[in-house]
């Protein structure tokens, strides 16, 4: 195993160490084959499942691209939604400087970085307030070129550009990432001549950080690609294992399956580490758009998905734990546990003399954070509810990598076990043409018409 | 009705509307008598729930003591936890500008804000990188002044501060929010000469954004708080309606309460609005903390308390709406929406001749971030889910304290609905207690060994 290795602990999610609302070794066993099978079934689609192979892919035209950008910007931002802007997210804050935008440029390893991921008015205009266009550079994201949210902040932003700078000069503000072939933004860098890098068909929204979705903004800002490529490598050599007992992303699937049957129909996971907070929230994303579904592959409505929530310690413990540890026993979670942190930050003997206060004397951040997450893990389970850990040696690109792909493998194998389509996304669609419908886009006048009625139709005893 | 009222729109929670998980009015009309008595229950109390007069307060001291740190300060750090982080990051997010802290001084209606609340040793570290200690106050808010993680904070940055200035400057570059009488921050402050603020010990740290915890930052930079607490006002004004059917904070409470009875046991609050994304997260600490509970007031073992869970549109149609369309119905949805934004963002006639694209020709950020909440809402109402809507004519000083203060109570009368105690926490203990033994305080030697030979319990085949 490499020293780099995230492990994988699952002691407390087994009844002889929390009681009832465990799993037994037998209930465990008896699903095994159940796993083995859903392992076999993820390989025997492998060649229809683009981003299993991203690790191996070559990053030289990726790279290139960056360096000239970082050559010539002082700002990168994101136009993208979704896996476009969770994935450039999750990787920044992971392996930047917690306040990096706000660094002077001597001690930052490349330009700022924006992902401004919302239509909201507001947060449009207001992040023009503090680009210095002339020295920025947007890297649209969108896959089919028709993403309502990221077209229309294309198209903002590029209007701006063109009023500012004037139109010839757009060529050097703008990269797009996209469908090699097809769709409305391939066919406008085409006409316009924008630089591209490719976002291929066989690569999801939510499984598209480790291809130039994610990799181009995090090698614009100076992370190293390649040792993030190296350890989601590392990570589908582990995955590839047969047997799931030695396998963490079918076993953490095969977990989180089983207790979802039993009742647990949440999975938190918290992090004890400020730099993976978002990579919490990226997973929330994988798993919940992965395994939410109303039918199996048979096509029987079943309504499955266990519900991601994303939490952060320490902070948390303030907010959630009261809930965690006394509510509903409706819960699994995930704790995220950082061994080496980058330093120390230790406290000054401050206060020896006043009780309350005199153990923090000459301890540190790092030994406060490991002790609460500790602490947190075991009162969770000595109250009876089921928690599994993940050891980070430390968070580095090597060890962001291989979690994201042991991520996206365990949701693969996830949904074997629940039957469903782990890679589409039908819920989303009713909402997609309700929109349109509200947005006047020709050929949706009938069901404008209908949203008209519905609206017509509220009573007002029901509204205060 | 004031203009400025928020409007609450329970429509879609109507089996009529959404079918067999919705309530029907008959089960609405047998809850009413509950609801009243949970009113009644709440006002009895009222002189023991600080919280519920602070609209009424007297606030020069805190706007005198903010106009002081505005003249002497570029940067205000809160140093804070829970109650005492949240409050003043969701006022922030949601009256200032949405890239306040990369603004240049001069866009900015006061100094920048930092508030760092993980005990985590890079993010304190890291914010060393970006503060000039001269021009920056910190503000330190503990109600006992032994909060673990807001203490260690303290002697970090106090350090900090003396070795950059001198022990003598300290008194001009911190202010202590903390009990007014008693515990070992008021004692610090007693001793070394600071400036304070009063958290009264009446005031709840989840109920406390009212106080000096929150208004103090807030007024710093330059929110006008004294509108803050107008809107607060209203919201008292309409929560003492005894008939439940005309009192939103009520209803509010009464529909989550029998949804949750109907298992449904997560409640997601999705603003669609970028300034209230951190609203919803201050929710989640408010409603969790005080729901979820063990014991009812009898002493039963009851195990109760609904899920809170934030969620961001439009942003999250790409990452949870799959899940909340399509998976279990165990879920009831609030929509926070905006109907004035402070400007619209317009789009140019971009590219008419894309057929995929010209729909969004001529119109503005605005209306589609509006098309897509009401057409998420009619999806998620149309897939037989239960969802609230409150309507925000705009987003304000006063709609937010309004908001604020409705929320409070309804998780107040929410309480007396579950019979449970909102306003303790017990389920925190077992964690502070097993993190004293782990930080070797003083008196928990037994337990540190305790838990050292439970490590020693953990079994290598459930370690991947």
């Amino acid at each position: 195993m490499s020293t780099q290795a995230i492990r994988f602990d699952y002691n407390n999610v087994m009844a002889d160490v929390i009681g009832e609302h465990g799993l037994t070794e037998a209930e465990i066993e008896a699903a095994l084959p159940h796993a083995a099978a859903a392992i076999e079934a993820v390989y025997a689609q492998r060649a229809d499942l683009g981003w299993m192979d991203l690790p191996y892919q070559d990053t030289s035209e990726i790279i290139a691209q960056a360096q000239a950008v970082r050559a010539r910007a002082d700002t990168l931002v994101v136009l993208g939604i979704g896996g476009s802007a969770l994935g450039p997210i999750a990787t920044q804050t992971a392996l930047q400087h917690p306040f990096y935008n706000n660094l002077p440029r001597e001690l930052r390893r490349g330009p700022t970085l924006f992902v401004p991921d919302n239509v909201d008015p507001e947060l449009n205009a207001g992040l023009l307030d503090v680009l210095d266009l002339e020295r920025t550079v947007f890297n649209v994201i969108t896959k089919s070129g028709t993403t309502a949210e990221t077209m229309a902040s294309f198209i903002y932003f590029r209007e701006a550009l063109a009023k500012r700078l004037g139109k010839d000069k757009l060529i050097d503000h703008l990269v797009l990432t996209t469908d090699p072939k097809k769709g409305a933004l391939r066919q406008i860098a085409d006409r316009e001549g924008y630089p591209t890098l490719p976002l291929p068909a066989s690569v999801g929204g939510r499984f598209s950080e480790l291809c130039a979705v994610g990799l181009f903004p995090a090698a614009v800002t100076g992370i190293d690609i390649n040792e993030m490529l190296a350890g989601a490598a590392y990570a589908d050599k582990r995955s590839q294992e047969r047997d799931p007992r030695k396998n963490p992303a079918a076993m953490c699937a095969l977990i989180q399956f089983l207790l979802d049957k039993k009742g647990k129909n949440m999975v938190v996971m918290m992090p004890y580490a400020q730099r993976l907070r978002d990579v919490a929230d990226w997973f929330r994303q994988l798993w919940a758009e992965s395994l939410g579904k109303r039918v199996d592959r048979a096509g029987n409505v079943v309504n499955v998905g266990p519900t991601p929530i994303k939490s952060l310690g320490a902070t948390d413990q303030h907010s959630q734990v009261q809930l965690y540890a006394e509510g509903p026993f409706d819960k699994l979670m995930h704790f995220l546990f950082v061994e080496q942190f980058q330093l120390e930050a230790p406290l000054s003997n401050a206060y020896p003399d006043i009780n309350e206060l005199s153990y923090l004397d000459g301890k540190s951040f790092s030994q406060l954070l490991k002790a609460e997450g500790e602490a947190t893990q075991l009162a969770i389970a000595e109250a009876g509810r089921p928690s599994m850990a993940h050891y980070f040696p430390a968070v580095n690109a090597y060890t962001l990598g291989q979690f994201y792909y042991m991520l996206e493998m365990q949701t693969a194998f996830a949904g074997e076990l629940y039957n469903i389509n782990a890679f589409d996304q039908p819920g989303v669609e009713a909402g997609k043409i309700a929109t349109y419908a509200l947005m006047g886009r020709e050929g949706y006048d009938a069901r404008r018409h209908e949203i008209e009625q519905a609206r017509g139709r509220s009573r007002s005893e029901f509204i205060i």
